[in-house]
C-alpha cells in the first residue's frame, strides 16, 4: 500500500507514530515559513505541514502543490496547537518527512467543494471530478449502504437475488423498448428489459417463492426532468401470499431501512388509505402527508344559483391555509398566476379570507353573501386568520389533481415540507383499468399482470372501468417510492384480460406466449412489489433529483456527456448487423 | 398467507400441530384405502395422508391430483409409523382434512427429478419448470448465497459498489460490442458495456478507493461452448496499492468463500507462479495443479542425431504417467488419436514404457538404443511401471498447449481430476503484449489499460513482446476464474500504449478521450481485477457448464429458447430508430 493510514482517521491517541498517507491535495496555505496542506481522500481530510526552517528543499517542494495534486506523504502524527473542532482529525496534523507526487492535475474546471462553482452540464463532463465532492460521495455512500441493508434484511426474510437477463423480447406494450440488434440472428433484436415482471412471475411458477432482485430496468421514453433512460428497481415477488402479506413483509423492510439509515421509527403499522380516498382528499395517488390541509368539497355549499362558474362545475373544493388570511393582494396573484400556469392547468382561483378580526373577504364577494361565506367558513373547518382557496372544474378528478398542486405549494410556502420528516404510507385499491385518451381505448394501470379485486371480477365484461385492482403503492412525503399488485395466476383470466386490453389472441400469444403456457403447469397464487432505488436513496439522502445518488447519470437528451454516447457507429458495424442508418 | 409452514420444516416436535402447506405435487400413491401425496415446495418434500375411511370425499379428490398441480392441504401433523431416513421431514406426515386446488397442470414435458428425462433444448424451452428440479434450484441459491457472501467481505473491506450505466459508448477494440440504436439521438448508438473497466478508473481517479460491482458485462462473440454473450463478473478496482496489496485481498475473499460455502481451508498464502513458468511447467495459463505430471524439456536427451523429427524439433518435452506402462496397444493409439485431433492438432505421440521387469518399450525403439531411454527414464524421474509420453514440434509454446490437452487427458483417465478438490493459485508477469495472427500486429493480452512492469519499460520501443505485465489470473482446478492487472496512471505511458497497439491519436481520443482527459487531474495508482461470477459458481458446485447456474441462459446461437428471443420488431419500431433491416 501507498499509505499506512487514511485522511480520516489519525486522532491524537496516534500522536507519535509514523505514518504514510496519501491523496488529493484540497488546498495549500502559506504562514512565514510554514506550509500547510489539507490532504483529502474518501474518509476525510488530514493537515500536513511543511516547515522550511527543519527542511527548506521539502517545503519548497510542497510550495508547488497545486490542488488536486495526487501526494503521498511520509511524516509524525503531532498535535495541533490550533485545534479544528469541525474537522474528525482536527486535533492532530502531520510533520512531513518525506514527499512523493504521485500526479500532477491540470487547474479543476470548478471547485472540489461541496459548494461547487460548477454548472450541472460542467459537472456531468468531468463527472469523475464531481465525484471527489464529499457532498456527491455520500449520496453514492448511502446507496451502496441501502443496497447492503435491503440485501441482508431480504435475505434473512428467505428471499433469494435471482439474476434475470438483460438481453430479453421485446413488448411494445407500456413504454418503448430499447433493442439490440443480434449479428447472430440476422434481421433480429433483443429488447432490454423494462422490469424483469414476467420473468419474476416465472420464477414464482418455478417455485422459487421468494424472489428479490436489484434490477437495471430500461425504457425509452421522452424523458421527463428527474427520469433516466436506466434505472434500478428493488424488485420482489412472492408466492401463496394475500395482500397484506407483501405489505407486511415491505413495511419491515421500510421500517428496517429508516431505522438504520436515518434513525426515523415509522409507526408499527403504515396507514392504508384506499386510491378513490387519496385523490378525493389530496387529489393525488402519491398523497404528501407531511402536512394536513386536506381537501374539502363544497358543491352543496357554493352551488347556489349566484356564480355560474360555481353553478357549472362538476366539482368545487377546496383547501383552509391556515394563518394566510394575511396574505397580501400580490401573494393571492401569485397563486392565482400558478393554478394558471400550463403545469396545473386550472382556469383561475376563488380565495375567501377569514381576517382576524372576524371580517371576510374574497373574491367572490359579489356573488355570495357573508352568510355563504360563513357558511363556507364551517365547511372548511377554517378558523379565523385562515384563508380559503377553492378550484372547480367539470372533471373531478382533473380538478382535484389541479388543487393537489396547489395544496403542494402551500405546504412549500408555509414551509411543512420538511425533509427530515417521513411520512410513509399504502395506496391500496387501485382501479385496474384507465382511459387513454391518446389511445382512446382502456390501458391497464400497471399491467396486463396484475389480479383484479376479486369481488370486482362480475364487473369486469360490462364495467371494466369500475374494477379495482390488488395493487398497491408505496408513498413517501408525496413520492411513489414502490408499488406492486398480485398478479393474476389463471390462464383463462390472463386471456381474458388480453382481451380487455384489445390484445388478439395472436398477438397475446406471440407476445407473451411463454407466460400463458408457464401458467398451464400449477402457477402459484403470487404478487410482489417493486421499489425505486434511485428514488429510494434520493427520498433518504434528502435530494432533489435522482441524479446525484447515480454515479454517471444521463442528460434530459439520454446523453452521457462524459463518455460522449450514444455516438455513430463504423459503417463495418453497422455491415455486420445487417442494418442501415436511414435519417 | 396460503401456508402457515413450508414443506421443508415440520419435524417430530410439530406433531399434533395443526398446520396449512401448499406446494406442487410430485407424486402419488395410492395403497389400499389410502392415498399418499409428496407434496413439493422450495424448501422440501412432505407427505400428505387421505384416508378413505375418515374422509372418502376428501380421498377421491386426492386420488385425483396430477403431478405438478398446486394446491393448498390442511391437517395435523402425525407421526409416521414408517419412517424415511433420507428425508428431513421423514419422520413425520400430515393427516389431510382439507384440501384446495390452487391451480391445475398439464402433464409436464419432462419429469420434474434431479436425474430428468428431458433433454438439454425441451429444459431450455421450459426452464421455469426445469427450475423446479432442486439439483438446479439449488446452484441458484448457491449463487445467491455467494453474492450476499461476497458483498459483505468486501464492505467489510470499506469497498463500496458502484452501479455504473449498461448504456454506455461504443469501443470496438477487443471483442465486439454489442449496440443499442438511441430513438433521441437519431442515427446514434449506445453500446453495452463489455466490462466496467474504463468506468472503474474513472471512479479511482474521483477517489472512491474501494469499488466494487457485481457487474453485468456483454461480449458480442460467436459463443463456443459454455460462453454467454452476457455474463456477470465481481469487478474489483482499488487505488494506493502494489500487485501484492490487491492479490492480498482477494486471497482473503477467495479464502473465506471457500470456507463458507465448501468449507474448505486454502492455504495461508497462495502459491504464485510466473506465466513463463506455467507455460514451461503445465503448457498453460491455467494450469490444474490437482496433480502432478509436471513437464519436462529433454532437448539435449533427445537430440542425438538419431530421429529427424526431434532432432529438427524446437521443443521436445513431455510428461511421466505414473502405472501407465501397463497401457495396451488400443490405449496408447486412443492418446495418439486425442493428440492428433484437430483440436489439439499434434502431429503424433513419442511413448516410452518402463515396464515393471525392467525392461523398456517405446514406439521409437528402432531410434534410439536402450541406454538414451534410461537416460530418458532418469531426465523424467520416472520408475519402473511408468509410461512417458513425448510431444515435439517447432514452435515451443505451440507444442507445449498440445502437451497440457494430454496432460489433462491422463489426469482425467487417471481420476485425478477431483471435483471435490481445489486447487488455487496466481499466474503472474503475464506478457504485456501477444501477437496476433490474424491482425498481423501485436494486441494488449489483457486490454491497453495494463501497467507494464516498470523493470521492462526500456523495451518497450524496441522488444514490446518481451515487456511483461503487472497483471495476473486468479486459477482454480485449470479455470481462470478471475483476472486483473496494475494500471498506467499515467497519461504520457497510457498514449505510449495506445501508439504501440496501433490507435492513431485520433482514434485513441476518439474512444478514450474522458480516460486521457480524466489522468490530467491528479490520477492515483491503482489496480484491480473481476472475478467471473458463473464460473465462480460453476467450481464451487461441481459443474461442468456455467449454465446450470444461470437462471435463463442463451443457448450456442445467442438465443433465449423460452422467451424466443431475439426476434422481428414491428415496422413501427425500426421507422422511429431510423433504421433499416438489409439482408
Amino acid at each position: 500500500m501507498y499509505r499506512t493510514n487514511t485522511c480520516g482517521e489519525l486522532r491524537l491517541s496516534h500522536v507519535g507514530q509514523a505514518v504514510t498517507l496519501a491523496g488529493w491535495v484540497q488546498r495549500t496555505r502559506k504562514m512565514g515559513g510554514m506550509t500547510f496542506v489539507d490532504l483529502r481522500d474518501r474518509y476525510g481530510i488530514t493537515q500536513l505541514v511543511f516547515d522550511e526552517s527543519r527542511d527548506a528543499e521539502l517545503t519548497a517542494q510542497a510550495n508547488k502543490l497545486g490542488r488536486e495534486y495526487c501526494i503521498q506523504a511520509v511524516g509524525t502524527v503531532s498535535e495541533r496547537s490550533n485545534k479544528n473542532p469541525n474537522m474528525p482529525t482536527g486535533d492532530i496534523e502531520i510533520i512531513v518527512t518525506g514527499l512523493t507526487m504521485l500526479s500532477t492535475s491540470d487547474t479543476p474546471p470548478f471547485t472540489i467543494e461541496d459548494n461547487t462553482d460548477g454548472g450541472d452540464e460542467l459537472r456531468m463532463k468531468y463527472r469523475y471530478l464531481d465525484l471527489r465532492r464529499a457532498a456527491v460521495r455520500k449520496n453514492l455512500e448511502l446507496r451502496h449502504r441501502m443496497t447492503i441493508l435491503v440485501r441482508n434484511f431480504l435475505d434473512s426474510r428467505d428471499f433469494i437475488e435471482v439474476e434475470t437477463p438483460i438481453l430479453v423480447g421485446s413488448t411494445p406494450e407500456g413504454a418503448r423498448d430499447f433493442v439490440v440488434p443480434s449479428r447472430m440472428n440476422p434481421g433480429q433484436f433483443y429488447a432490454l428489459p423494462q422490469s424483469p415482471q414476467t420473468l419474476k412471475q416465472l420464477l414464482m411458477v418455478s417455485g422459487f417463492d421468494r424472489y428479490f432482485q436489484i434490477a437495471k430496468c430500461f425504457r425509452d421514453e421522452d424523458l421527463r426532468a428527474d427520469r433516466q433512460p436506466e434505472f434500478t428497481q428493488i424488485d420482489c415477488e412472492m408466492s401463496f401470499v394475500h395482500q397484506d402479506d407483501v405489505l407486511e413483509v415491505f413495511e419491515d423492510m421500510a421500517r428496517y431501512l429508516f431505522k438504520e439509515v436515518r434513525g426515523v421509527e415509522l409507526p408499527a403499522k403504515l396507514r392504508q388509505m384506499t386510491w378513490a380516498e387519496a385523490m378525493r382528499l389530496y387529489g393525488s395517488d402519491k398523497p404528501d402527508l407531511r402536512f394536513g390541509m386536506t381537501f374539502v368539497e363544497v358543491m352543496d355549499v357554493m352551488k347556489k344559483g349566484k356564480f355560474s362558474v360555481f353553478d357549472d362545475a362538476a366539482y368545487i373544493g377546496g383547501i383552509c391555509a391556515p394563518g394566510c388570511a394575511s396574505y397580501t393582494r400580490k401573494q393571492l396573484d401569485q397563486l392565482t398566476e400558478f393554478v394558471k400556469r400550463p403545469q396545473v392547468g386550472a382556469k383561475g382561483l376563488v380565495y375567501v379570507k377569514y381576517n382576524e378580526d372576524g371580517t371576510v373577504k374574497s373574491s367572490v364577494d359579489k356573488f355570495y353573501s357573508e352568510e355563504d361565506l360563513l357558511e363556507l367558513k364551517a365547511a372548511m373547518g377554517a378558523k379565523d386568520g385562515d384563508l380559503v382557496l377553492l378550484l372547480s372544474g367539470d372533471n373531478a378528478n382533473k380538478t382535484r389533481v389541479q388543487l393537489c398542486a396547489l395544496r403542494l405549494e402551500m405546504g412549500e410556502r408555509l414551509g411543512l415540507r420538511d425533509d427530515n420528516k417521513f411520512e410513509c404510507l399504502w395506496i391500496v385499491d387501485f382501479p385496474l383499468f384507465e382511459w387513454s385518451d391518446e389511445e382512446q381505448r382502456l390501458m391497464a394501470t400497471h399491467h396486463p399482470f396484475t389480479m383484479p379485486n376479486p369481488d370486482d371480477i362480475p364487473l369486469l365484461d360490462e364495467h371494466p372501468e369500475q374494477v379495482r385492482a390488488v395493487a398497491y403503492d408505496f408513498v413517501c412525503n408525496g413520492i411513489e417510492v414502490g408499488g406492486g399488485s398480485l398478479r393474476i395466476h389463471d390462464g383463462a383470466l390472463q386471456e381474458k384480460m388480453f382481451k380487455i386490453l384489445g390484445f388478439t389472441p395472436e398477438r397475446a400469444m406471440a407476445q407473451f406466449g411463454f407466460l400463458i403456457n408457464a401458467f398451464k403447469y400449477g402457477a402459484p397464487p403470487h404478487g410482489g412489489l417493486a421499489f425505486g432505488l434511485d428514488r429510494f436513496v434520493s427520498i433518504m439522502a434528502g435530494l432533489d433529483s435522482i441524479r446525484d445518488c447515480i454515479a454517471f447519470p444521463k442528460n434530459n437528451s439520454g446523453r452521457d456527456v462524459m463518455l460522449d454516447a450514444p455516438s455513430e457507429l463504423e459503417p463495418g458495424q453497422l455491415e455486420e448487423l445487417n442494418l442501415k442508418v436511414t435519417l
